[in-house]
């Protein structure tokens, strides 16, 4: 006989995995907050515990979750309100003061590690169409491990800090552009004025709203607040405008993550310390998925091949010193420590990773194993990130 | 060519929908909204506003969004939190005051209804196992409405709120073991012992938790505070928590919102005021799509055919009578103005229906015109609620 929590787990089948939703919420979210905690008792930064988590609970050790579209579901929409909560703490004069630096950085960023990337696999003699893509996967900065990081320090209104957020913006832009040109040839079908001009809206959408953001919000905050009748309406209209700029700038070319983030900067100074607050409760709840979510990916069998793991070291290891050398040199103008935090701060690969491999094996462009080797570089330059920026932004160093 | 969105959208076709999250996001929380401030203009109950936004942006009307996973996901999660905010309002030593009261009338709140469903069934000379589906499905009151109503009355700790809350409780425990018997008789394999010993362990996990829980959290609280090094320590173990239960009651036979109301009601004295506001922020941000997902059930079709529509309009006002007749003689001792507030406080039906005829169809008990009955009933019992509550707790009423 059936019990009746089975009957109704079986009348949900709709949840997709086989664990109910509370036990699937309390695996992912009491993982993470314990390895963070771990980590944070032994003077190590939290957020490498919770990816880690990931990793352990996932596929490669534990199994007790797989990535699944529920998971991944929570996981966008934790680094949503990851970034929206880092623009609130931004302001936009602040980003367009270090405008040409970050122009600079973010070009030199996405250039770098797309023609060491595509060099590399073209010297180990992998068809070039392959190369395109491991280039591609290389270019573009998961800007929000940085973030959360730089938060926690308070360092994100800093000289770096404001580099690296206008440059992670740029960087976003050029990458889908990369990655558009790459997936066209990979068709024989690119039409490269559409693309051009995809790329010049993307621009155009993002310096509309940093210019004029900040005004829009003021306005109609101003103008809707004392109308709302519904409880925390103000709170309402923040999220509101927060998923309306993600849509837009999907729309324009420029990942949703983007849009949450200017939508953040553009309502820092309209809002009260009420919405700070619940929109801070948001993000709590949802950025341990979006962590989680990355070590989930992690797939082991990378470690299975000597020859894979080999490749795996020297991708990662590509992808990290021309991160660093590209940004470092954009951002050199401000001296030494700042080049190097820079760098460092655009190391993270995650999300756009995943997807650029992704249309790869769509496309028949690469194959399985350059899937693992590409999300391996991913993971494990996330997980470094955060020890790199301990010790570049630590105590001793000048800010 | 693929554009560049296409080619993302295409490689995470996990999302499930063809829209992207933040578009998605942005139709369901937008016109859940955008419906709750037209409603509070014209000073009618937001809430209507937002399950009617399901109706709006649903297959019925608009065909925006279509009731998938990922909706239901997020709509599970919000009444967690919403039940869980409740607890948070609640003490324990107020419910277990009203505990006699409330037995009588979750008994009766779920004896009557099965009665008249089955009864109605039968008279139009429906099969019985037919009826018997039908009259479970009218047991289970689904609090959560009642709940956010009188939260925002301000009226969650006055005696009726507290009988209903309760009430609730043994309410869910019941229609549980409803569900579970009549399923195995559907089946043709009722294991009594083992549904009463469910129903046994389901009854002594909520006394456990009610006669036990505050100290234990208060315990849990005061001995972790101190020693956590993450950043909202507290906020991370009170989730914790919340899943813990909502898991562990899932597993003792009750549903996980109950666990999450009694991890509420558990940690209401124990936590600070910021992860109380936190926590509201976690629910302002979820109890949208729980609420959405309601409206987004109802499926139109059910007006097409005349004799459905009678049908259903008979079940709904059957539903309806039934409910306040039972809970209301139940609280009787009360006094009648506590009683009709008790009644009609039960009245709404909402997810446990929708499983109880997704087990009906699937064991091939009823048929689909029977679903949209039951479905049709469910919602607009719901919708109708606020309305009553509205009138019930007036301010020209004695509260």
């Amino acid at each position: 006989m059936l019990m009746t929590t089975e009957i109704l787990m079986a009348a949900g089948t709709e949840t997709g995995t086989q664990l109910s939703l509370p036990v699937a919420m309390l695996i992912i979210f009491g993982a993470a907050k314990l390895l963070a905690e771990l980590f944070e008792q032994m003077r190590q930064p939290g957020i490498i515990g919770e990816i880690l988590a990931g990793v352990v609970i996932g596929p490669s050790v534990l199994n007790l979750i797989a990535p699944n579209e529920n998971i991944s579901f929570l996981a966008e929409l934790g680094v949503i309100f990851l970034l929206f909560r880092v623009g609130l703490e931004v302001k936009s004069t602040e980003l367009i003061k270090v405008g040409r630096t970050a122009a600079v950085v973010g070009v030199m960023g996405v250039a770098l590690p797309l023609i060491c990337g595509w060099g590399l696999y073209r010297l180990i003699s992998k068809p070039n169409i392959e190369a395109l893509f491991v280039g591609a996967a290389l270019t573009a900065t998961s800007v929000g491990i940085t973030a959360q990081v730089l938060a926690s320090k308070g360092a994100l209104r800093g000289i770096a800090g404001r580099i690296i957020l206008a440059a992670a913006i740029i960087d976003d832009v050029l990458a889908l552009l990369v990655l558009g040109v790459i997936s066209a040839v990979a068709q024989g079908d690119a039409n490269y004025l559409e693309l051009g001009l995809t790329s010049l809206f993307a621009v155009l959408f993002v310096l509309l709203v940093v210019r004029w953001g900040e005004k829009a919000a003021v306005g109609i905050f101003g103008a809707l607040t004392r109308l709302l009748r519904i409880r925390d309406g103000q709170f309402a209209l923040a999220i509101i405008i927060m998923f309306a700029l993600a849509a837009l700038s999907a729309k324009a070319g420029v990942a949703p993550i983007i849009g949450a983030f200017l939508a953040g900067m553009a309502m820092s100074d309209g809002i009260t310390p009420r919405v700070h607050e619940l929109s801070q409760g948001a993000a709590e709840l949802l950025i341990p998925f979006f962590l989680v979510n990355i070590g989930l990916h992690l797939d082991v069998s990378v470690f299975r091949s000597r020859s894979t793991l080999v490749l795996g070291i020297v991708v990662l290891v590509v992808a990290i010193v021309a991160k660093i050398v590209g940004c470092g040199l954009g951002a050199l103008g401000h001296g030494r420590m700042t080049a190097l935090r820079v760098g460092l701060g655009m190391v993270p690969r995650g999300e756009f990773c995943f997807a650029v491999v992704q249309v790869g094996l769509m496309l028949r462009a690469i194959p399985p194993q350059t899937y693992g080797v590409v999300v391996f570089m991913a993971v494990v330059s996330t997980l470094a990130t955060p020890v790199f920026l301990k010790m570049a932004f630590s105590e001793n160093a000048p800010q």
